[in-house]
């Protein structure tokens, strides 16, 4: 038996999409890939026969059963695992993942944790400010001539790898991953510690955090590893009020 | 070297297209995946602003190339090989290639033939009679649920799959991992940092030790991050040492 990504585990989030006809496009594909969770961030309640007209009738359910957020950081508070979706390979992004490079990831991954896949606005795509959410980043190859790739056709190529994803029926453990909401926890206590100790001053706490971030997403943090960390914070906090000069 | 897919030696044929959004969309895909061949057979002449409007501006020129065809079989007669695109697999039909498959055997084929992508229109797909055009079938695998898929949807599949199979090797960005002179003077560092805060004791501190460790080493860690880490420990360690009390 092989064993693929399990579906009802991931979910696409839109972020802040600008035109209601993609919406339904990207329902339409990801329930052709089997996928049926869409959530939609930031962006004002749309014409619902706009989106159905190109969900189609088929993918009905899934646009009346997408979820809304205004924030985005609540949307994927839940998460486990964020993979944000890029075409610009800038000097400040990580290396990134091929579509089917992520698709074999998320067959173990997916078994047991929440899986968000973010896509950013038709026009600029995810913000450095999103992109601090991912633990993975995907690009999507293409020809030179083209880098930009339409938002429902990169949903559709990321969701057709995803379904073609399989594994054999090998003996696998995946820890629990943290989820969102525990790991903004965290990164919120060692930026105040760091803050403390003058590691980082208001003007570079953002590009500071963001190594930091970049460095603990790139682990997968498992949530015991997370209040480890946030143990040693709370030590280091604690030595330092004990033993402060007054 | 790799050879791959000889991309100016495939076309896509689009016949009886409906909607002229849907022809600047396989434009636009097509342009994305290193295809620039664009055929449209029985349809009337459509508004060209339509059809940018969803082209956009990078695959105008793709747009503007596209040749028209009253009949297929005109359309089809200068190619040497064709492939008909269905998700209906009835008695009537062959056996069918997954785009994968397809892809690969592209890679020989195009070398010095020409090549015909045949999609049928966006509601029925292609005739029985005008599949007996078509050398082989290719079909996307689909979710049960939900089995149609979008026009250009369908062809940004085989288009990816194609510019796949076509490409070289591809540069992988690996960054240069610390050494283990690098990472042992970390741990050193770190141990010493949390002795003085009183997070390890000397009785504990194999046992803490190791699961930092273990922790750590399960990253991968780059020598950029190594001397982050270590910075982050100077930093405290000296702050302490400022603001101890004597």
């Amino acid at each position: 038996m092989t064993v693929g990504v399990r579906k009802e585990n991931i979910t696409i989030v839109l972020n802040k999409p600008k035109y209601p006809g993609n919406i339904g496009s990207v329902a339409r594909c990801a329930k052709n890939m089997g996928i049926e969770n869409v959530i939609v961030v930031g962006s004002p309640p749309a014409d619902r026969e706009k989106i159905l007209q190109l969900a189609t009738h088929g993918a009905a359910d899934v646009v009346d059963g997408v979820r809304r957020f205004d924030d985005l950081g609540e949307a994927l508070s839940g998460f486990n695992y964020v993979v944000g979706t890029t075409s610009r390979l800038g000097r400040a992004r990580r290396p990134s993942l091929h579509p089917r490079e992520l698709a074999a990831e998320l067959v173990d991954l997916s078994q047991n944790n929440e899986v968000a896949l973010l896509f950013g606005p038709e026009d600029f795509g995810l913000t450095n400010d999103e992109i601090r959410y991912c633990h993975a980043l995907v690009t999507i190859p293409t020809a030179e001539a083209m880098k930009s790739i339409n938002l429902s056709h990169a949903v559709m190529i990321i969701c057709y790898e995803i379904f073609l994803a399989g594994r054999g029926d090998r003996e696998i453990f995946t820890p629990k991953l943290a989820t969102v909401r525990e790991l903004e926890g965290m990164y919120g206590q060692i930026q105040a510690l760091l803050t403390r100790v003058d590691f980082i001053s208001p003007g570079d706490a953002d590009h500071r955090m963001m190594n930091i971030r970049r460095f603990l997403s790139r682990v997968k943090l498992y949530s015991r590893e997370v209040r480890v960390i946030r143990g040693v914070c709370r030590q280091l906090d604690w030595y330092y009020g004990r033993n402060k000069k007054t």
